[in-house]
């Protein structure tokens, strides 16, 4: 059990008026601290995960009545030992009551304390500790799924297993350079090969899941292109149920490029609604019309809207190349206006009335869960860019045995490939990563 | 034990982004609820008052990792089966976890539902049910210290005591009724008067408390007056630390009147900044003149600001009368700019650069505590009325004493008193009464 850090105490649920409050309190003597201002019970010989009821007396007057959680080390969030005070929600009693806890031998705790004690006691990984942030700031079905997969371990579990092979295969080749002159091979060249390509495959699939995983956390993007006055604005209006963009009868009306997130089916979109695109000489609807061609250019859904089938084509022939690398929906919109269907594949919708809009975001879900596969997916920047040096020192590695080179150099680029390894599940840490890292939490996690 | 009744649930911290957030479960069969989606533990197997670690897991998935803590009934707030659930603080979890306990037999919980059953159930009487919306909402010294006090029973103690001292003469005088033409009289007529004037010395005092009661919740106002540019503002904003008025040297610059309060030693103040009083021309400045003699007489601390000695004079002459019945501090402002103090007990001060601001609120708390006394203040509008029935039936009482009205008047009058006591503290209640009272708390409480 690690000895115990200076005891910390933070509001850990969110600020504002509510019926309850949680204070957390933990480290070194937590229990003790507390025990000191709560008259009901005698808590240094209570069991630990027992709930106590009883007034929090500050100095010189009572301050609240509340129900104590007492979590003995290691059984606790942080390994330490910890109290939950649960208070009535009012900032006042909040202040008076942190106030008392600091005055005798508590400090405020810093953004993510806690959750960093729990990385350094062992609890778990760097990369579920920052499941864990990413966990409350989920905003999707897909963002949630993922980042609990993350803090219940998967994604670790298996850069762990596949850290312990190649520290193996390390230990041998650096065993090789301790019998100098005798050249001997511990190591087999081609298993070692062999466990690289097998790690490499396990970190591509990884790297390439992270566009998905941009996606999800920033949405997936989708552009609305189509003429003027063919109903963009309408569209992003009845997606949204909202007023989102200014729509008139006057074509052109949109002239900034309107951009806001909307989640269907557990999967999260960004929405970008453009100006129409055609030739124009208003200067201002001209730079409209350049942002829609950027707007095009960065999504990966278009949903091109057209009324007559000649703007069909329009748009088909003028971004022929821009569609054809994207996942297109054509749209045929103001059915309601029209003779009855024609013969086509294309959705038919009224953006004014609703009709066809629910269909619309079926195919855009199906879309979304096609994009979005498998179960483990790499979200944060920070693990793309330590898998993408691993890759590149195991890339070295292989280079080295292709070439030949001594055991010492292979030994080396090995040591990189694993460091890089050690970095993303915090094995290998240093102050400035935990504070960069944990500097980002809420405080009170 | 009474019956428990439908399980329902709420959030019970605020809402927002927390480390923690707490779901709170009570009634019927709640803890077998909770344990159908809990995976680490037996519920149904546990003790009271004990803490587990596990999985909530929805329908079709895992949804958090949580913290249950088991309560069992009556020992909880509402005396029913309660779980409460610490999940992550992310609005997504909390959306799913309430999703799934809806689905299964649990359902929202109306505002204040959670304390209402605790009163309901006998955990306390409804003026001490009322202090829980009171204590949440405190924002000063005394007003925590006021809804406190009432939350721990001291108010509803002593008007316990009385209601049962006449509970019992009302018996004695309806006994009197049974026996007819008997002519007896078992209930002593100056004992009755005796205690009728406890009561209402009692109730008096209570009631003349509500001044303080509603000052010390809106806060005390404080009018700050003083001819144009002397330097109201400056004042205000040093009061406040912060630009709460804006500040020129053109005289006549605040037009509008300035509301705010501000926490000084404990005590709520409710400061407003008045337009300069003077003659003027000015049509809008008039306006404004017009509105600080309103926020004078609205006021019951006075700070009238002056510079040079004439000025006091116009002040002194001008609102003699109001100035009178209100406490006032006379404070020479600009003393920077000026030469050495002559003789004075007004207070000195430049609000510009901060001589004599400390001086001045201490000043101030120290004629706050001398507004605010006594640990038992009536702040709640509905206890005023009451009160002030209950006082007009003893009256009726002690006249039908003097005019020796029969036995069945006589404990008709006292009945009414004693009905309008029980509504006090929700001895006799209504449905209306009480939708009334937790309608006004906040959902989870």
């Amino acid at each position: 059990m690690p000895e115990q850090q200076e005891c910390i105490c933070a509001l850990a649920t969110a600020p504002g008026i509510g019926a309850i409050a949680i204070i957390r309190v933990s480290g070194k003597n937590a229990i003790g601290i507390t025990n000191e201002f709560f008259v009901g019970k005698d808590l240094n010989k209570v069991a630990s995960h027992t709930v106590h009821f009883g007034i929090f007396r500050g100095a010189d007057k009572d301050i609240d009545e509340v129900l104590l959680s007492v979590f003995k080390a290691p059984h606790s969030f942080t390994k330490e030992d910890s109290v939950e005070i649960s208070c009535h929600g009012s900032s006042f009693i909040i202040q008076a009551i942190m106030q008392t806890l600091v005055k005798n031998g508590c400090r405020m705790a810093q953004p993510g304390e806690f959750t960093q004690r729990a990385f350094l006691n062992g609890r778990f990984d760097l990369v579920q500790a920052e499941a864990v942030a990413d966990l409350i700031h989920a905003d999707s079905e897909v963002a949630h799924r993922t980042a609990f997969n993350q803090l219940r371990g998967g994604f670790s579990d298996l850069l762990a297993q596949l850290r312990e092979e190649l520290i193996h295969f390390a230990s041998l080749v650096e065993l090789e350079l301790d019998f100098g002159e005798e050249d001997v091979e511990f190591a087999d060249r081609d298993d070692l090969r062999q466990l690289i390509f097998k790690i490499q495959q396990q970190i591509e699939q990884l790297l390439n899941s992270f566009e998905s995983g941009n996606a999800m956390k920033e949405g997936i993007p989708v552009a609305i292109i189509g003429q003027p006055n063919v109903g963009k604005s309408t569209l992003l209006n009845a997606l949204f149920k909202e007023e989102k963009a200014i729509v008139t009868d006057v074509a052109g009306t949109t002239r900034d490029t309107i951009e806001d997130t909307l989640v269907l089916g557990g999967y999260k979109f960004r929405f970008i609604d453009t100006a129409g695109i055609r030739e124009t000489t208003d200067k201002v609807e001209k730079i409209g019309i350049e942002k829609s061609k950027n707007a095009l250019n960065k999504a990966e859904i278009v949903l091109c809207l057209y009324d007559e089938g000649i703007e069909k084509v329009f748009l088909q022939n003028e971004f022929a190349e821009e569609l054809s690398k994207r996942k297109v929906f054509w749209i045929k919109n103001k059915v309601d206006l029209q003779e009855p269907a024609e013969a086509t594949t294309d959705l038919r919708i009224s953006a004014k009335n609703g009709t066809g809009i629910k269909e619309l975001e079926k195919q855009l879900e199906k879309a979304a869960s096609e994009k979005i596969t498998g179960s483990t997916i790499l979200t944060n920047l920070r693990h793309f860019e330590l898998l993408s040096k691993t890759n590149d020192a195991l890339n070295e590695v292989l280079n080295g045995l292709d070439t030949g080179i001594t055991g010492d150099f292979l030994a080396q680029d090995i040591r990189l490939s694993l460091f890089h390894l050690g970095e993303l599940t915090g094995t290998i840490s240093t102050d400035d990563l935990l504070k960069n890292i944990f500097g980002k939490f809420c405080i009170g996690k």
